[in-house]
């Protein structure tokens, strides 16, 4: 099985939960369009949708750097890639809750958990990846992946904070989503070296 | 007509499908955050959930396997394959009265109901594949699909038994996902046949 | 320009209109989950989504073949295009009122204004791919298009027996979709010809 | 990393803001089935959707030209294309906010801000591009692109005018989509004379 499917439908389900999210956010009622209310009803969705939206966004590239260097993929990166889209595909909910709660202590911790989760399912999908056969090549591509390896931990962290301070249980994943937004030429540099 | 457009549509409205069932889902009241209210409200909503995701996954990956298959489609495999889109894309509707409801008699015959007439839209869709000019290859690369034949057969036990208890007429269905969740290696193998 | 992503985008965006019209379906109250609220509730609705679905069904099949006439797209085409998906991305909101309005008057000829609107659409996306280097093919290919110059006239006939009875004016627009699901072999025949 | 799977990605986002939009569009109340229920009801709804459904229209269609003078795209073009998104993707929000409020103070200035920030993305995106190595030929192509430029001029125009009159703060927006309405020649002319 080519790869090309698998990516297309990624595709279209990541575009879709990062354009569905907007549904979720409600806009000021009609009777008092200020900007006071716009900032008290919509500016924590806003935020929230904000932190979201990258999420998504450094998935979707991530997803797209890793399988440049697969071939050919085997129903268990088939089911890995699903497993992946699930916990993404979720976030609109998650993220919903914790911006009607204004951030409540609950939802923060559960808004952790699915990004710890879809932590968890990318990395399983890169160990599907690696049994099939171009795995030693995408292996040799991410090298020890350090981000990889300190995101979930720095999770772990918020969802700890959360019990104390929910704002506070945000920051881990603030800080996660800016390591991530500085381009990773990991992938880029191995394609580029394989060429030349 | 080449197939790719149809994979293409095809692809589009199941990853709508499976990501627009998750605006469905309602979280808690913002007034109880809870863990407790979480599964109250959200509990069944999300278990069901997994059901249907799990189904609309099983289903493009089929149906991606399938036309690996297929060269041309005639305007008979068109409607065929549109006639299935149609069921699938009501999954959300009765996924979500199901959900509503508590997982009430009724809609979980409806649900039933639903996933019966998209295993038989499918079985329709392999028919007048196979009357294609490449149906000999489908035929042959599918062989005599037992699991095909015995889905429908447990969605119509589901149905009964949801007359005596909803919940144990949720069984079946989740036995077939769990059959079909085993990679299907039919046609991985009788590619890798025709190539070597 | 090629015409791959505009037959991309135009796909998305008809594989979203035909999927987001079941979120428009209000399945019945949780408390009364029986076939009689069901049939109450959701029969109008499920009946128009079938009608709608089958309409856009029509529009993306029609649309594949037209474009695999085409090689070139310019600007004109492009927003042609556009112009159509306009009047096929707002069926949701005229078949959202008709289904809520239990086939009212107004909502009925509203509804089929869209549809004489969508079909004068397709209409004039015919003639901007008409004045393009490949308007030719795509001219003799089409041939003298009866079903495309009856259609606007029965919508017409639909619209003025709304007026006298609702249920009435849907009758064309029904009768008008079965002269379209039987398969049109012209683009078919024409290509198979050129080739060979 | 080759633009495909990036514009995939960007058709999939467009294609839903321009369809989702129409999620926000209320009908008029089933009792009240009336023509004059449904201009005031949803008369300012289908005008601010034909807006921002034209606006969408304009970015994809420039975001596809822009995109056929570029081969390879890197880490900044990657993110600032997804900048560009995520100000076309809460066009629904402040869209329906506008329609909400029936064209409120408040809700105009910010759809102007939107229209403006939008615009602003585009711009970064097309400096992004010039950095690649495909840089020169892009920036050959466009030239001095007075429209780009004019653009933003005429969007803090209308958030001044709204602030007086709303309904005269949308006029400089309605008049920037006019002049893009017109075809952009300069990329089909570039590649034409690049080719011949």
């Amino acid at each position: 099985m080519t790869t090309s499917r698998l990516e297309a439908f990624s595709d279209g389900v990541l575009a879709i939960v990062i354009t569905v999210m907007v549904l979720e956010l409600k806009p000021p009622s009609p009777e008092d369009a200020t900007w006071h209310s716009l900032i008290h009803t919509s500016g924590v969705g806003l935020l929230t949708y904000v932190l979201s939206f990258v999420y998504i966004g450094i998935y979707w590239s991530n997803h797209h750097h890793l399988f440049q260097l697969v071939d050919d993929v085997d129903g268990t990166v088939l089911w890995a890639n699903l497993h992946l889209l699930f916990w993404l595909s979720i976030v609109p909910f998650t993220n919903g809750w914790l911006d009607e709660s204004n951030v409540d202590e609950v939802p923060t911790v559960v808004y952790g958990l699915n990004l710890l989760a879809a932590a968890i399912a990318y990395y399983l999908l890169q160990l599907a990846i690696f049994r099939t056969p171009s795995g030693d090549r995408a292996r040799a591509a991410l090298g020890s992946d350090l981000k990889g390896k300190l995101s979930p931990v720095l999770y772990v962290v918020g969802i700890l904070l959360a019990l104390v301070n929910p704002y506070a249980g945000l920051v881990p994943a603030v800080i996660v989503a800016l390591t991530w937004l500085v381009p990773d030429r990991r992938v880029e540099r191995f394609l580029a070296a394989e060429r030349g």
